[in-house]
């Protein structure tokens, strides 16, 4: 285990109803609140009428950002930071998913910066405050309700790049599973790959002697698999609901392998896919992830037989390591499969036109991966296999 | 899963030589501090030395309370309280486990308060405020470094009682597996039996649909049970001591069982014995807790025997649910046993005569327990079975 720093200063508020709370938890912070938030599905739901309630019950003056792209993109980023600095906004809150949150986070540290704040994303600049803020979560998946990071999108450049501060955490994060009724069953499945390929980045690791957080990582794979398939067969089933959303938090929120180095290779692959093509992160985990799980395992074969047996229960009698870890990967893949996330880029109408191209870009700051350290030509390689 | 809050704004620094992180922690509180601690082993072992150098190098002034007692006392908050006033202390640090922490906590919620600090463990008042505090922790066992609760004992009437406070969460707290390396095999083992105490509190809940926290405890229980054994053989095994460090701490921040009522019965029982005959926390849990669960199970075989199949490897085929339930009490036991800890209170040197008094006393405010409702004559029947 390495030394490490555990510290998550954000408040999670989980649970059926725990929107009421809106406007306590606001009391601390000013009356003048950015609400950013993405398409329409929040008016359909009524939330937006809720939360507009609560805001205004508090007294509250509200702005509204609309309109967040689900890669949300630096130009909205840019447009928020400007509504902020005109109208004094003195609290961000942010209402849907992942990429809601991250524009906001992306808004909250530009505001006091003079300069670009896409200097945070490409390393030109280091944070050093933020307005504060809050998120009302409506989709299992990123964890960014209960961490510093941001992900976003530089369209024109197509380039996707990611901040992590501590100065980025929310405030506060409400999550109420039945917000998450609504969400179509394709955003359900994204958000499922996408909770398993974080436990994924941090699990696959060559720092030896961490028993509970590999433990840890393997409860919280085996709760999404279970809890994925009941919340597919239902929508409205609100324990698999609640247990997804929890997921999605503990996968990212610093509590699940601290100590543990981690990859993050298959996402800086993934980005580079969804810079250029725009398709949705979990579609693009789903793809690149078989393929760099088996361009790597050898890398770690114990690792990944240990995967194959306590995360699938595959009998392990008779089996060699290596048999264990394909069979592994195999059963990620079915899995994928089986919920209806894609497994090829051709499925996703990606052809080999830009595989260069997002190869070197995914290296530009050099080799990505700690698992296995990976060069230009195998980037290139994986996204071969992901054809 | 139940309704539920998660936060915990306490920065835990962990790993080989993060004392010498003190003085940067320090930076934001002011420079007279209170520094608490218990018997001499932070002298023998170097520590004191260390932590007064870093903290004289940070310009502070230091003020000491030593000779905390393993089963912390009210005269010695009171006198820790009394200390602060007189010397207008800013910070308070505590170094050592659990018994040093809680007094502190217990001094820094005494400072601002006019009354007396003993009303906040009997309920008479309510926690508003606190002096910040910090710790350097010397043993893995109360989880105390990360959460707001404090235990005290009320030596003259006999009395042992808890407050939890969100005002009393260190601001920090630096875990040195290291510094565990000199504690003798006896607090190694109260360690090891109080960590799997504060799982199974909150494991055996009757709350349903909870698939990551019970696997999450699951995860805590057999890392436990790995690692006490290894750090028994070896004191100075690094990874195994580090594992218990985070197991111990992760066992009662919050984390692990967001959503989950608790039980606490064998808690309120313990705190009646070593209210009275001051043994070690651990040694009485050690007696009370396998006869709780022999007492309780029959609420939910379908629990016990889930933890006897997925924490003790108990083979489920051919064995019925109440066999299996039975089978991992039994493995409990002989955990307990085989590390060297006492199973019955005559081992301890006590009888019978003061059952009466202490089952009487557990249920003061009411029937304890939530995984079973415990009435006075249920704690005397499960005392009995202790003898």
């Amino acid at each position: 285990m390495n030394t490490f720093q555990l510290y998550n200063p954000t408040k999670l508020v989980f649970g059926s109803g725990t929107v009421r709370q809106l406007g306590m938890l606001l009391k601390p912070y000013g009356k003048k609140i950015l609400l950013v938030y993405g398409g329409g599905s929040i008016q359909k739901s009524g939330l937006y009428d809720e939360v507009l309630g609560h805001l205004h019950k508090n007294g509250a003056t509200v702005h509204e950002l609309a309109g967040i792209e689900s890669n949300p993109r630096l130009t909205s980023v840019q447009a928020g930071i400007e509504l902020c600095r005109r109208e004094g906004i003195e609290f961000i809150l942010a209402v849907g998913g992942g990429s809601v949150i991250d524009a906001a986070k992306a808004i909250a540290v530009g505001v006091p910066y003079e300069g670009d704040v896409w200097d945070f994303f490409v390393g030109k600049a280091q944070i050093s405050e933020a307005l504060p803020l809050g998120t009302i979560l409506t989709l299992a998946a990123t964890g960014s309700e209960m961490n510093g990071s941001s992900v976003v999108s530089h369209w024109e450049a197509k380039l996707k790049r990611a901040f992590s501060s501590i100065h980025a955490y929310p405030r506060f994060s409400i999550l109420d599973p039945k917000l998450t009724f609504s969400v179509p069953r394709n955003q359900t499945v994204n958000g499922i790959v996408d909770i398993m390929s974080h436990v994924f980045e941090q699990y696959f690791s060559q720092t030896p002697d961490t028993p509970l957080q590999e433990r840890y990582a393997e409860s919280i794979l085996q709760t999404v698999v279970e809890n994925g398939e009941l919340a597919l067969a239902d929508g409205e089933n609100y324990e698999a609901r609640a247990n997804l959303l929890l997921c999605g938090t503990m996968a990212l929120n610093g509590t699940m392998n601290p100590g543990m180095q981690s990859d993050w290779a298959s996402h800086a692959i993934e980005h580079e896919i969804s810079a250029i093509y725009d398709i949705a992160h979990g579609a693009g985990l789903s793809i690149v992830f078989p393929n760099w799980m088996r361009y790597v395992y050898t890398s770690r074969p114990d690792r990944f037989a240990q995967y194959a047996v306590r995360v699938w229960g595959i009998d392990p009698t008779g089996r060699s390591e290596e048999e264990l870890a394909l069979a592994g990967i195999d059963a990620t893949r079915d899995y994928f499969r089986r919920i209806g996330a894609p497994s090829t880029l051709s499925e996703a109408g990606i052809g080999e036109e830009q595989l260069d191209r997002m190869a070197e870009e995914a290296v530009r700051y050099g080799p990505i991966g700690s698992f296995r350290k990976l060069e230009a030509s195998d980037v290139r390689e994986i996204l071969r296999m992901c054809l």
